[in-house]
């Protein structure tokens, strides 16, 4: 594990989500940049003292080194957003699989680099764009894909945060200092952090790709470097219309990413916040609710549940979702099994997913500064 | 009332909303555009025969001959889009008061010579905006007004309808014919029909005006003329930004306009689908419930409730606030009563918010064929 | 119009329901206890000044005396519990139809010799139990009676309220006033106000009547001589078993009347707060949510809707569904038509409905005195 | 681990349960009661194949034998209810903490004894009373004990479910053959199964007991033997009175445990099923929503929280919570502190829990044999 150390937010996530099923062990970590609390927070962990590393490149080194059975199988980067292309190019280049946190990279360029390595090293890339990870959001993309709503017409994605209201930043609040820093966080703001899940989540639930667009970004809490607030008009190749936002300036608002498709025959409606329910709606028949866990439910939604109905699974089993599935072809390459290509056991975030979110930002920041022009998403 | 015979449906939730109050009382009618079928409807809802009339021009010089305190004190307008403009017209040069149905005419030409007869004569326009009459929309503006909320920040408004998700209007059937016929909608579809109660209910609450707006209509439904689905960003004066968007191919939606607000220090929601609940967001603090009818309401809020707290009251009551409203209105003038102008006993839509409206359509229309520039709202 | 003057509460809701469709016309009146008040409140309400009684007596009287055409067709009675009867009595004796508030009368056996009446005169008489006058409830009750639930098993009923958790009676609240006196009551206190509606709507939607029950009474608020709260347990003639719980002390519970009805097939789930929504669930299918005004509804529910789906419809319309059955009947009386029996345009409760209501209070009253012993409900 | 061989519902969970902070190591297992099941069980979860015991006799002992650093630091126990006591009783006496599954045994008395032993011996008991690790149910704890909400007047606790509303256990289904089986699951059965969950839930969060009751139980399936659903009058100590009522053909209740309290000045409402809200009512204030892992809850729901507000915890945190604590408890023994009573970090159901739970299945199949005549709960 690279970052994730004391004081983080984001590696704790990833460290429950690898334990959760009991498949994969954290064995060695350069848990911060700062040498000595890598150290300290790697004993934190139960860590081997030889393996607590005082930075990526010592890691990555070191761990190649050791005989294939007690190397790393694969290197997770929970750092900030521009710290996730250096160990991942490092790792790819040394022979380590890599699953990383989003976005993918600082920049699009970097994005197609890491593809381009991915690529040739025939090595595994995941993506922790987490949200994709639950059961029913699953069930939208594979009823979209039979076709049971019909031609996709709208799309509404949401993703509305209040947290950044007040300039957090100014208090010294450690999430929100990198986040609200064009030099840690990239070009954008709240479209970087959250957008991109927002995007992510409309064109894995759609199995559409969002053709051009036109953004309206504002930053509006005074002093802030970057956007707090994006609404966005889309437009998806195949014709399909919708309306994307996300703010971290809605005060109240918590964590509601949320989603509305409709095809010509039915629609969905999810939301994160009560993540194991679905409303479907259909023309002239009474609204469903598709709850998590039930019988009715596809194959891939299965594969992505722990408990029964009611038994709620949340952020953490969602996050595990992808750590599970990244673990299982990992297993599959080293057990030499060739699984399907939509077999859900293997179903997460890959680079080109990484692609598209920094296409997505570039395209977002470029309107906006052309007010809001139709601008295409290029990946 | 001009409109509303046999087979209407706008014109039985006008004769509800004036009666449930037990102040008003319907007198004569021009019910329909067919003679025949005028009488007819007329005979249906108790009107002396003398006072049903074949046509609004035959209505209006036969009221205005009956003696002072025999002829009917306004009329209601609750035709089709093309016929708001003529009857209004023809009743203030009349000495009527007007309370229409809306959008207030076909275009803004019309809107703004209804608006400059309402200034020379000094009569009263009522506008049936119905949706700003519920108490907690009342309570929304009362609380944004009084700065509660702070600086408002970001609005999201919403009016997705899915009723006309496949050509009803090849059907027959009437209430989609004429909204899907420029010749009697107007210059829009949805955004006429529905889109102006979301720009309406926007500025109401906010108490601030959208400036300019970038617009992407669609007709998704083959063979259909005008938009059935729009998507709008929004620029206010004064700062803040918005989306609006609205539907009427949305499947499985019923008639689910909803408002989001977003200040410096809170927010506020409202469904009004549940219309008797607002739910109110702060910095820090739990959310709130908002309930209508409770005591810790404001004075416009309770001004427009009539049953307790959980006796939930809906479409047919907001629409009467409208005509308690403006019969209030009537009556203070009947008085010769001065009332504040803020009183909340006094509030409804007016031929300004008529105006507005008008503005609104047109600009989107026009933003949308220029391929969602950016276009002023010039009222 | 027996009572329902200035600072009654049910009075302006009896009319405001009579009023809505504009087919019944309020002539006459009673409305105060207080002859003065009686005379002021009927010119608030534009009555003819000779028709202001200032008794019922008077009225039932002077109203005999007056030609068919004119009198009154059909009494209100809108005045506390122990004024129920002998205006309901002696205007069925006069030969008028009766619209009575409910809980019937004041005791069962009062109840009963109305019953004997309307039997022996072949008037009409018609009770407001108004929750079961919304659509949706009227749509379980078609379900469970067309077998579509299955065998009932289980049925949970409540009726929640706050609003007298603190000694209101002793602020001189009207409504609280009458409502904890036994006096102007009855023997019981929520449960005759509110603990009747549950019982009622209970036995209207599964069609099925409570056999026995063991109730656990209690008066919370110190000083207060009638229940505020009660919990009891059901047993229904056939099998089925249940719970019935209401209160007046449930801190922040508005009017929160609820039921669930579990069959071997699927269930109900209804809440009078949010009323054009009705849960349906089935074994291993999704949930639906079953929404008012919607093609897929049978009959009954429609006979009881005047709007589009999401144009809500409340409390009043459900009162005034009551109202509008009830006349009519009196209409096809006066029509000579012989309606069928199930015909949902004459579907309102009847004094049928009244004596299983008291027969329920005396039932709760006696089983709780005995410490929750079973005791059979004998109507 | 003491049962969870392959085919188990619940080991699995209590696996997840106790890896998730990672704290907890499982290193030995008696997995099933068919030695080769357990064995192989144990394979599937990379457990030592020394470490895999044929029954937890061999392993308490085998385990007793290795050295105090070697050895298991306690012993859960995942057993169907009949198989409870015995685990409990022989690692208690070789010197093992304990962590069972609920109810803690197969009755009464064998809960008495289990208390005496712990008593006697000092070793931790925990039982996984796992509703009571949400971080919300410990606000509403805590709001309670706080006075908050005044003192308690009324208790509505519920907790449906209709996956045994046919028969089940006919098939074959392994989780409802036991459940249904006197000789495996006890005296009741939904009772036992959920309703002690209730009562556990009621009992903690208001932190009054149960004094008496009077339960009407019912084996709705035609040929089960126990008890499928269940409606309980609640009397506590002290004063305040309730409701309980479980039921397992529910048709469409999936997992639905909820309870609301009332007390002189306020009440709470909250549902398992979407464990991150919970609603606080107050009077003549708006009710508010109270949602986990905000700054504006206490310190007890704050120690039971792993992630941000919205990024949904549920049933397996809730779980873990039980976990961790407990593992905390042992951990401050190791460490020879001695933590305050109510430090939260500790808070976890002890088996004082566990014989109250026993006692209230007693006392609800007593009373139902009697006709749901008054019965103590006697722990």
């Amino acid at each position: 594990m690279v970052g994730g150390g004391r004081g983080a937010f984001i590696g704790a996530v990833h460290r429950i989500a690898a334990a959760l099923d009991q498949q994969i062990e954290l064995v060695c970590g350069a848990l911060s940049s700062d040498p000595e609390r890598a150290r300290a927070s790697g004993a934190d962990l139960f860590l081997a003292p030889d393996r607590c590393y005082g930075s990526y490149e010592e890691m990555i080194r070191a761990e190649a080194k050791l005989p294939a059975g007690r190397r790393m199988d694969f290197i997770a980067i929970v750092t900030p957003n521009h710290v996730h292309f250096p160990p991942a190019k490092m790792a790819l280049e040394n022979g380590f699989h890599v699953l990383s946190d989003k976005p993918a990279t600082f920049n699009l360029t970097e994005a197609k680099k890491i593809g381009e390595l991915v690529k040739k090293t025939g090595l595994l890339y995941g993506l922790t764009h987490n949200y994709t990870g639950y059961p029913l959001v699953k069930e939208a993309r594979a009823m979209i894909r039979a076709g049971k709503l019909g031609k996709v017409r709208k799309v509404v994605v949401e993703y509305p945060q209040g947290w950044l209201a007040t300039r957090l930043e100014a208090t010294g609040q450690k999430q929100a200092g990198w986040r609200t820093d064009p030099k840690r966080s990239g070009a954008a703001g709240s479209m970087g952090d959250i957008g991109t899940h927002a995007e992510n989540l409309a064109e894995y639930v759609t199995g559409l790709q969002i053709d051009e667009l036109a953004a309206d970004l504002t930053a509006f809490v005074k002093g802030r470097k970057l956007d707090d607030d994006g609404n966005v008009l889309l437009r998806f190749k195949g014709g399909a219309k919708g309306v994307l936002h996300c703010s971290q300036i809605s005060v109240g608002e918590e964590n509601n990413l949320n989603i509305r498709v409709y095809g010509e025959l039915g629609g969905i409606e999810w939301h994160q916040r009560e993540p194991n329910s679905m409303l479907v709606k259909w023309l002239d028949q009474p609204m469903q609710v598709y709850r998590a866990a039930n019988g009715y439910l596809g194959a891939a939604a299965k594969a992505a549940t722990r408990t029964p109905p009611a038994h709620p699974e949340g952020y953490l089993e969602a996050f595990a979702n992808i750590y599970k599935n990244f673990a299982n072809h990992i297993r599959a390459r080293l057990d030499g099994r060739k699984p399907a290509a939509d077999d859900p056991a293997l179903d997460y975030p890959k680079i080109e997913d990484g692609v598209r979110g920094m296409a997505f930002i570039e395209a977002v920041v470029q309107s906006s500064k052309r007010n809001a022009a139709w601008t295409k998403v290029k990946a």
